[in-house]
Order: C-alpha cells, then sequence, then structure tokens
C-alpha cells in the first residue's frame, strides 16, 4: 500500500484550493496521506495527521521550484519519492501542472512512471578536532560566503585531500548538476545535464585570474577552509538553509549516500527547458 | 606656503615609524603640518595638531591602497593634493615607496610633480519624495546589494531618466576607471585607463544572460532602485562605507563636482602596473 | 541644394522595389540623385548617373546594418550624412523603416532632423621601415587574425607606444562603441553607449587569464605585432575588407579624423534596442 | 616480451641526441624497439625498423604535449601504452623527464608503473545518406568552425538526437576532460578532472546570450550540422588533423570505445599543475 504526503507551499496556495483537490482526490480513491508539518497546522488537522515519524513512500509537492528543494532536503534522505505539482512558471523539477493531479495520482497508484534519481549533497561543518558538528542536505548547491555582504573570504579548497586552489572572493558554490541552471550559472558556472554524476565548484567574483569552473568526480570530496577578516562565515543549502561556521571550523561537501527520486511522466529536453527558462530570463 | 596634513594607515605603521620619520622632515624643512583625526590621539597631540577645520593643500598618505581610498573620500571634496606613501605590496595609487618620503617631501616644496586627476563618484540616498536624504563620495565603485549576504536585490537602473534594466542579482557595482581594476574586475568588468572620462556598470552575478557590463559617459547619472524580498539593501562605497537604503528610497550616482588630485612623480605604464597585480594574485 | 546618393543592398532590395520607390520621391520633389556604382549598373543606367567623383550630401541607404557598414566606410570619409532605411530586422544603425521613404527626405529637405555623430577607425598597416603601406577604415572594429582558421596567433599590443600585453589568441578585436554590440561582444567585451568617446581591446579566446577587456580613451592609438608559426595574419574591418599583414608588418589603429553623420528622426533609448536585440538572439 | 616503439618530435630532438639515448638504453637491456615512420627515415633506417604493421606495446614519445596529442592519435587506438618523456616546458600529459629515460624504461620493464586512462573522441562525418565518410579521433576536442578564419558558422547542436541549440558562432568545441584545459578553457569553457566521464560543448565567440557552456555525459553522442554562407566548414582535430565537411554532411562526436592508456610513475596533483601552467601563461 503506498502512503502519501502532500507538501504545499502555503504562500502559492494560500487558500488551500488545489490542497484540498489533493485531499479529495487520495480520498476518492481510499489511499492513505499525511500532510507535512507546516500544512497539519493550516488545514486545521491533528498531529495524527501529520508525515511526522512515518515512512512516507510519495510526497506530492504543491509549488515551486524553490518548494521542491525544501521538500528534497526534508524527505529525500528517507527515500520517499517525490511528484512535483507545479503551481508557478515553468520548474525545471516540477513534472505535473497541478491540474493535472488526478490522473497524476493515478498513475502513481498504477506504478505508471519513470523515476529521475538526482544526486543530493552533504554537507557536514567540523570543529577543529575534525569531528561533524553539524550536516546538512542540499539538492542545488552549497555556498560559503561571508555572514556580512560583499565582504571577501579567502577559501582554501581541497578536493580528497589535495590542495586545489586558495581564493579571495564574495564566497564558494559547489552545486550538483541540478544546481547548475541556478545560482552556480549565474556565477559563471557550467550547464551540466542532471543525470551526470559531478560536481561543480565555483568561485563567486574571485579576486584573482585563475580558471574559475572546475568539474571534479560526483565521488569527490571537497573541503573548504574559509578565512575572514570580518567576522563569521555561513555555510548555506539551496539558498534556504543557513549555518554559521566558527573561526577553526573546516566544511566538508559530497554527494549523499542516497540520490532523491522524482517521478517523471513527461520526458522534456532539458535543453529546450533550459531555452525556455532563460528566454524567460530576459524578456521580463 | 603649503600646509601639510599626515594621514596614517595605523595597522601598517603601528609603531609610526615612518610617521615621525615624516614629522621630522617636515621639521627639519620648517614647513606647517597637521594630523588627521585618529593620528592626533596616536601622536600624543592636542585638538590644535587636527587637520580639522583647516585647509590643507597637500596630504601625505602612510599606508596602502585601501589606506588611499579612504583618505581620497575625506579630503578630495576639499581640493586637498594626496601623496601616497606606499608601505604595502604593490599598489596603483600610492606613488612613492616610503623610504623616498624627504625627497618626495623635497619634490613637493619645490612644486616639481605631476598631477593626475581621477574622477570620484557622487552617490546619493533620495527618498519617497524625491530629496536627498543622504550622500558620499567614492573612488573607487557604488555598491548596492542586500545587507543579508548572497540574497537576491531585484535592481532597475536607470540612464539620465531613461531604463536601462532590470537584474536579479546580487547586486549592482557602478565603478569609476579607477575602481575598474577593483571589485568590478572580479564581476567580470572591463579594465579601463585611469583617466578616460566614463562610468561602468556591472552586476554581480545576474540571474539573466543579457549583456553584463555596461560602459557609459563620465556625464551620465546612474538611478538604481532596488527591491528585495528579504529586508534592506545598503549602498556601500569603495567597499568601506555603509548607507541602509529604505523601502521607497533610490539612488543616484554621478561623477563628483571635482576630481582628486594625486601627486605624481613616477610615470609608470599601467598596463605593466596591472600586469604585476594579477601575477600577484596568481602566484599566492 | 542637397545632393543626394542612393546605396542599396542589392541582395534585399534584388527587384529594386524600394530602390524605385527612393528614385520616384526624389523625382518628385526635383532632387538631384546620383547612385552608387553597384547600384548604376543594376538600374540599368549610364556613368554619368555615378556617385563617383561627387560630392554627396545626403547618402540613403537601402539594407540592414552590415549595408550601412559598408557606407559608412565608403562615404563616412567624404563627410556624406548617412540615413539608413530598414529592410531588415531590428537595426541599430538604420534609423526609419523603409515605407517611411518619403517623410524621411521630406525631413532631409526641410533640415528637419537630428545629427548623430560616431566614431570611426583608421588601421594602417606598416612596413618594416614604419611607413604606411595601406590604410583603412572601420565603424565596426578592426580584426588582426591568422588566414588560417582557428589557428593561435600571438599579438603584441601597445597603447601610444607603451606596452600593454601580448597575448596567445585566436586573434584581436580593437572596436569602436559602434562595434561593442557586434563580434567584439560575442568575445566577451563590454557594451558602450555609442557616442562615448572610447576604443576598446579585446582579444580573442586568449590562452591566458590576463585581464581580457581593456577600455581605453578614443584618442589613443593602439599599435598591434602580430607573430604567426602557421604564415600570414591579416587586418579585417568590420568583417567586410581584408588585408594581408606582412612578416616585419605591423597595423596602427587609431580614431579616424573625421566621424560618421547619420541622419536620426528617431530617438530611441539605446539600451532597450540592445534588450531587444538580445531577445532577438535568443528566441529563434 | 615488451616491443617499444620510439616517436619523437623532430623540431625538439633535432640532433635525435635523446632518441639516440633512447636506443641505446633499449638496445643496453636487450629490448625489441621499432620506430614511427617519421623517424625511420631520420635515423636513416631500413623499413624492417618500422612500427607499421606491428602490435606496439608501449611507445615512448619524446617531445611535449603537442607531440602526445599526435602519438594517442596514431597509437591509442591499437591499445599501446604511452609514456611522455618531456623535452618542453611543464606538459600535462607527459610524466617523465627527458633525462630520466633508463629509470624509466627500467620501471616499465619492471611492470612498476600506474596506468592512467584518458577517454578519446571518435569523430565522424557522416554524408546525407548518413553514411560514416570519414573518421578521426582525438585527444583534447573536435572542432568545427569556417574554413576562412573568423567568419561566422551555424551550428545546430543536438545531443543524443534530441536539439540543444543552434549557435551563430566562430565554431563549436567538444572538448575531452584532457581537453578542458586547452582550447577549450580559452573559450570559457570549465576545467575538468582528467579522469571524470564526461564531454564539454563550448561554442566560440557565439553570437546570442545563452548559456554557453555544457557538460554532458561521456556516453552521450553529439551530433553536429554546421551551415555557412560563406563556403566551407571543416573539422578539426587537437588543432592537427583537418577534414572539409561538405554540403549537406554532419559530423557526429561521441567517446572513442577505447581509452588511450598512459603510463605514470609521478603522481602528481592536477590541480598545482594546472596553477603552474597557468602562472607559466601570465608571467611572459
Amino acid at each position: 500500500m503506498c502512503i502519501f504526503g502532500i507538501y504545499t507551499n502555503l504562500k502559492k496556495d494560500a487558500e488551500l484550493h488545489y490542497t484540498r483537490q489533493v485531499v479529495q482526490a487520495l480520498e476518492d480513491r481510499g489511499v492513505p496521506y499525511y500532510f507535512d508539518d507546516a500544512l497539519v497546522k493550516a488545514m486545521g488537522a491533528g498531529p495524527e495527521a501529520s508525515c511526522r515519524g512515518r515512512k512516507i513512500d510519495v510526497l506530492l509537492v504543491l509549488g515551486g521550484d524553490g518548494t521542491m528543494l525544501t521538500a528534497a532536503r526534508k524527505y529525500g534522505p528517507q527515500g520517499t519519492r517525490l511528484l512535483g505539482l507545479n503551481m508557478g512558471r515553468m520548474g525545471f523539477l516540477l513534472d505535473t501542472e497541478v491540474e493535472n493531479l488526478r490522473a497524476a495520482i493515478d498513475g502513481i497508484l498504477a506504478g505508471k512512471y519513470r523515476i529521475e534519481k538526482r544526486i543530493m549533497l552533504k554537507a557536514g561543518i567540523l570543529d577543529a578536532e575534525g569531528k561533524i558538528r553539524a550536516s546538512a542536505y542540499g539538492l542545488n548547491e552549497a555556498v560559503i560566503s561571508q555572514k556580512k555582504v560583499l565582504r571577501i573570504v579567502n577559501v582554501h579548497v581541497a578536493v580528497n585531500g589535495l590542495p586545489v586552489d586558495n581564493w579571495r572572493c564574495d564566497g564558494l558554490i559547489v552545486s550538483t548538476p541540478t544546481g547548475s541552471t541556478g545560482y552556480s550559472l549565474s556565477a559563471g558556472g557550467p550547464v551540466v545535464q542532471p543525470t551526470v554524476d559531478v560536481l561543480l565548484i565555483t568561485p563567486i567574483c574571485p579576486h584573482t585570474l585563475q580558471s574559475s569552473n572546475i568539474v571534479i568526480s560526483g565521488n569527490d570530496e571537497i573541503t573548504v577552509r574559509a578565512e575572514s577578516d570580518y567576522g563569521s562565515t555561513v555555510l548555506t543549502l539551496d539558498g534556504q538553509d543557513a549555518f554559521e561556521i566558527g573561526q577553526n571550523e573546516t566544511v566538508s561537501i559530497k554527494k549523499a549516500d542516497f540520490g532523491v527520486e522524482f517521478i517523471r511522466y513527461t520526458d522534456k529536453n532539458f535543453f529546450l527547458l533550459l531555452k525556455e527558462k532563460l528566454a524567460e530570463w530576459v524578456i521580463k
């Protein structure tokens, strides 16, 4: 029996119009479902309706690409499969327009879908003794930068323990292929097909003319030590989760030992999607 | 009679070794001199020794390029001429090695030097009614960005009232030719010969693939309106002076109606200086 | 009395439909006119109808931006004013849609127009003794490169006799502001407002990580010496006129001592034009 | 029994000084060896001394990186292992300084070395019926461009049959990780660790602001159709082998079904090598 979870961007579905349609569709089909914590409250449900502590097989995500990033970081590590129901503009990560939610749910119940696996990052903050003090996941990228805006940070980067370079820059981006069309792209990084097993290292506005963009194997581990004259540095995942980095701490970034699984019906050409997305950027 | 001021980077000349040599040299020559405020205290002098409220003809600046930026913003508007006495690594703005201070002072007294004039920026923050609420000068660049690190800001840029573009980016740099080898360069801007009368507009990590670097006339006025979903934005001059920008405020940036005057003895080839500087960046 | 010339892109107006309309309009108004050489033949006219050897006051150019480049190189040096009658897609240099040719001619006769002056380049090839062996004009850019495709050339660049740098690259572009939206832009150069008095130096695919884009004063003179292991190098103006460069020859490039004058009725915002142009590039 | 081949860059070892040392060392050890064709003649040997038609186990390559590219294209497809004996400046592909040739030969005979496998490209030209008319290998990159210098070519690119984009540009580079530090880098491509299984697609000076650099899987096949208004286009491999492309022909590029094997003794940090190389570029 397939257990469903529902994850809604409460800004995009403020009146819960589509969320209630999803609930109704699942009720109609007699399928068990639970709500992500924020939604429990919004739906006026009790704690027994929460996904918390349960094994969710499929998470229906209502929102945009940003919503999908948050949901992937939270549910990806549990092996939950995610289907994005798009409520925004064109999304890379959302497979299905929200209007088609019933057909999508039927497809899931019939097992008629494709799985697209995406690598995620695991970033850990190590204290002076090399012990992991905190760790977190990212689907797009990990960024190490100043807490205060636009101040230079000096980053020392190693791959598998071997020094790569040190850059004086606004920050350092370590990106997955999924993240290659996001922040990494605006910092000059290459576009990577989503299923290629690599990681990207891209400094932001480096005060050096060294080669800026590096592609390494998805099996490599990156270590970053950040020095600053202007106070603390931070590790930010997907532009959403931030962790302060202490003075003698280092950050370790590598591929997570799981890949998040997206449910796919459509078989879009990644490059045409990209082209649409970029055109959208230009014609504002 | 030429009135001297002395401006010292107290980190670089912590024991005032060179500052005292400057003082001695001026005493030996019977020349009147005053201290910048911070130095008054460091020298244990009284308020009568301060530059404040006096017309300083020539300011001797001991430090590095960063010191020169601060001194230029403070003394440039008064028409004071600046001579940089270099205590750091290679500097673009500092003419003379600090060891040669006596010869340099003699040259000034004899009027045997060249003047290199550099344009400065005047940036103003305008409130909702269009009144200038605050204004400040910059020698390198004005940056408009988020207060919080690495968050996107939406900037709407106009030149002489005509819309140029709006960018979703990490920030916007408006640079002088002097600033073209600084932050602007790391954001992908061109290198401009110091005496060319232009301004540069360069977005930082724009989320768009539009043309990124724009060169306009030094007589143009740039207006920037910055929108943010994440709180306040700031205007920063030369990476040193910061001003918070209110919700309905705009920023106006144009060439100041004076140019700062640097005293020059040496006639260095700007491009070779640049090459040295960049080589220094690479071989760390 | 205003003497007109007519310059037609014979590919774009293959059946001379619009050219004949121009002729008719000039006949109707009793205005003297002559044809550019290629057009003399196409119109079946005799040599007395040719612009050759006459002082042409206003040249009507039917075609696209490329046509305007050719016409400007040929007629600009004589002080002829040019009006572009656009037969193509959006053009930066063509003021008037060809359909409005009658109103445009009336405007010229009435003197009701604006002049936009653009700087042009003068490039000279100097032999081993420093004598000018050949020279030519360009409105967009001068390019120095290999004759054989995609072979590295080693260029030594000086400005006003002072060495700037030497690059191993595919070629070197020296561009006017007008040319800044052309080849220079694809090689990574900045966009320059058309009326700013500067020149741009941009190497093509340099095998070096030095600063790539340089902005110098419009009054500077650039000297280029190109070395190649693979045979001859060439100087190309506006991508249209090519001159082989001998083994011991150098190329000198500076602003021409005249500016070409474009007749303008419309007052388009250069940046919006640019935005349209770039959008056109994306959505093919 | 290990059969050796010798491949010498006759410009770098013009007097065959090191080549004769290699011969002597192999003679001393009683090891069979043959010469590459060009060397047969230079050594004054007979046709029986030629590698041609023989299975060569290990090829000793005397020269620089460029020599290694040529040797890899010729001997890589046969499964020959290559050891580079460096006679030039720092090389990425040459493991051993030529002075250490005896120790290197001993290491090979003792089987005491490491193999570094690099992917190579196989490029084929397909005629209008889709039949392969010609094919060739490349270790660094395949470039499709105009025959005439600096003329725009319109390239239509597909990956695994799906359209990616079409660019108006100076040319298109498809690079291996090995080639990522070569021409691809000067065109703005990322640096890729040598052993990562990807290919890079990079247009040269594209007349578009679309994303320029694309990273795809090493298992993908790229198809390129090139259109030109200015005559023929060419396919060039490693900047050394050129093939004219006919009007209705397309080019197919994919990973070769073998990887060239380099013999390695030293275990250099790729990123430090790169840094040295780039520093060498700057300080000329």
